[in-house]
């Protein structure tokens, strides 16, 4: 990837937001030179005393190390750093990997003066490479010492690898009558060679929330957001999304809330999904190769999960992915993922659209479908497609790009 | 595809074997214009009373209106014709679709002299556009006149898409003394635009075998052979595998066995499933864009189920399969499919090997590993992959191709 010009995504954001400190937060960046050279490659976050986190990791049974070490120190539930590095993903490296990651913890919580146990850690990058720990020696006491509110774009880009653009997004909240910041940024399906798409993200709010409610909160919108997105339907070793809340908040009058099912925190709660939302939405636009951003609503399903499963089939589908990159609306092949899903689905009910223009209507081509319209639908850079299974109520959204030649040459080059 | 020069497959064989007439089958093939010019695109396949046929179809929640008859006929489980056509798959075509059916049917019964329900249909093709089946009339007559009882190429060829080679196996097994033939043709991953790869494959032999024991040995067959290759993990809403056996055997002083248990049978059925294996490899080794055949060997799983699935997750993993393209030995990737497949495995007992060279051991890069070596076998046309999950016995065996630019432009171009 180093020394390789690769083009901004189309759909990358045209402006970023400004994103305000969140305060019981500072963070700084730095050149570790783990494997980039003259970039970012490793994020510090210092975080008050009383910070809860939450967490949510790659169901993979091959988890890299980190993940190994924020599962663990997730049972107790509180945090002062997390460091995050690119260029290594410090993922299948045996009795090294957990070395390299209690070294880091230790020269994290020095430098940040605090226990191990409060340390999190994310890596991504290359797998199998042993990671030299020891790089972080003095890098991280230098980023602990320089440490402040933002800018939240650099945090953003220290974490990239083969991202095209860095990914953040802001809400605010009111909890008791006390307004809160949440921020987020995230990485997605970037690859540098010989890795593997890694979605990291972070989220942090200054709201005092106890860490069940929390988790609870980040588990519950993780579903519709994080989840509901997929570029390759290949799952990571390393992916992580965790949220910290510093109660900051608790300065300016907020009260902790413990439960998450406190109508104080509906406000909160919503805008924490709108923003996991919206890093997950930058993820599919910025996924290897994506020319169009596609969102897969399925709707009239017998159940959730059997709705859910439904959109993922499709989103996931090689053949209808490709059709999209071709600017074709092949409802054909949106009939095959649909089948292929396995949950209830009666061909001759089915409904499909493309954006505004229905094709296909009770299990056949709709009479009154138009190619002309559709045709010039499908040249958009954001493509939506619904399908009515027409048999119950039940719903859920997908989101993924299309699937080009750019994305099998991106993970056909060689990893020297 | 029409006009369009798509070069042969590199993994095609360079020869075909000789495969004998099946005593009880005679077959034609024509040119009905069901989309294709300058093709034949309609097999009729007729055979002698007394055939039983055995049958294994899509398990797509949304059949094609060929496959809903199949499973239909199978039911008495006697047959007199096989009609075949590409061009069209009568799927997702409703009412109009199951009228299509009728009418082959009845067209086919009156040129076998038979009855519709002794008469079984495939489509591959178009998906969603009515197939006209009056262009049948006359047609399958006149192949009826003229069937016999080869060259089986001919057939193979009849049932193309966008397959750039014709796919056909033999063998021969003895029952009760009496030498038997077995002659298979199958169709692969070709695309017509707008449409989705679709199976199909077709079994004959002169064997005296009862229904029962035919299936049985059929449903036995597929899951190691064509239930084990993946070229994208898309599956039609048209799959099918059919099995017909004659009887005539019993001429030449075969008994009719019963039993799929019947020790009179064991000869034949490694032959059938020796068969089937053979054409599920043609399958994938036709895999649109395909440039490397890869055989994908799982071991040490804790049970068979577990070591399929794992298999299968590396075999459909897009990221696994680039990297084959760019002959990238990425065992990286190879952990992160064995860790998405949400079966037994632990990272630190895993051991991973390309062709004889192991990568990975004990969860870490081999200390031995030789990097030189393991890429000058990534430049080879056959590549394998073995997985030893070290935890149990258990294993399976998965047959897939190199994911190329070539598959996203075979299937991202416009349907016109």
């Amino acid at each position: 990837m180093a020394g390789k010009a690769v083009p901004v995504s189309p759909l990358a954001p045209e402006s970023y937001p400004h994103v305000p400190d969140v305060p019981g937060v500072r963070f700084a960046t730095a050149e570790a030179g783990i494997k980039y050279k003259n970039r970012t490659d490793v994020l510090l976050a210092v975080m008050d005393a009383g910070t809860v986190a939450a967490g949510v990791f790659t169901t993979s049974k091959c988890p890299s190390a980190p993940v190994d070490w924020c599962r663990m120190n997730l049972a107790q539930g509180e945090a002062r750093a997390l460091v995050v590095n690119s260029g290594n993903a410090n993922a299948f490296t045996g009795k090294k990997g957990a070395a390299a990651v209690a070294l880091t913890a230790e020269i994290a919580a020095k430098a940040a003066g605090c226990q191990t146990s409060e340390v999190f850690l994310a890596s991504t990058g290359v797998i199998g490479e042993p990671l030299d720990a020891q790089k972080f020696e003095g890098v991280l006491q230098d980023c602990a010492a320089r440490a402040q509110g933002g800018p939240w774009l650099d945090a953003a880009k220290a974490i990239m690898t083969t991202d095209t653009f860095p990914k953040v997004a802001t809400r605010t909240a009111s909890i008791h009558g006390v307004d809160v910041t949440i921020a987020g940024i995230a990485k997605g399906a970037g690859m540098i060679a010989p890795d593997m798409a890694t979605m990291l993200s972070f989220v942090f709010t200054d709201a005092a929330i106890g860490q069940e409610a929390l988790q609870t909160m980040l588990s519950e919108g993780v579903t519709g957001s994080f989840n509901a997105v997929t570029v390759d339907g290949d799952t990571s070793t390393s992916d992580t999304l965790m949220l910290f809340a510093t109660g900051a908040a608790t300065a300016r009058g907020q009260h902790s809330v413990a439960e998450a099912g406190d109508p104080a925190l509906a406000g909160f709660r919503a805008a924490l999904h709108d923003l996991l939302l919206e890093l997950a939405k930058l993820v599919a636009k910025d996924g290897e190769g994506a020319r169009k951003f596609v969102t897969v609503h399925v709707e009239g399903a017998t159940s959730a999960e059997a709705a859910r499963r439904i959109a993922m089939s499709i989103a996931n589908s090689p053949l209808v992915k490709t059709a999209i990159a071709g600017e074709d609306a092949n409802w054909g092949r949106v009939v095959m993922a649909v089948g292929k899903a396995g949950q209830p689905a009666e061909r001759d009910r089915l409904a499909i659209s493309f954006g505004p223009h229905r094709v296909a209507v009770e299990g056949e081509r709709d009479p009154a479908y138009s190619e002309a319209a559709t045709s010039a639908y499908m040249k958009g850079e954001a493509i939506d497609i619904t399908v009515d299974l027409g048999l119950g109520e039940a719903r859920f959204t997908a989101y993924t790009c299309d699937l080009t030649k750019a994305y099998v040459e991106i993970n056909g080059d060689y990893r020297s």
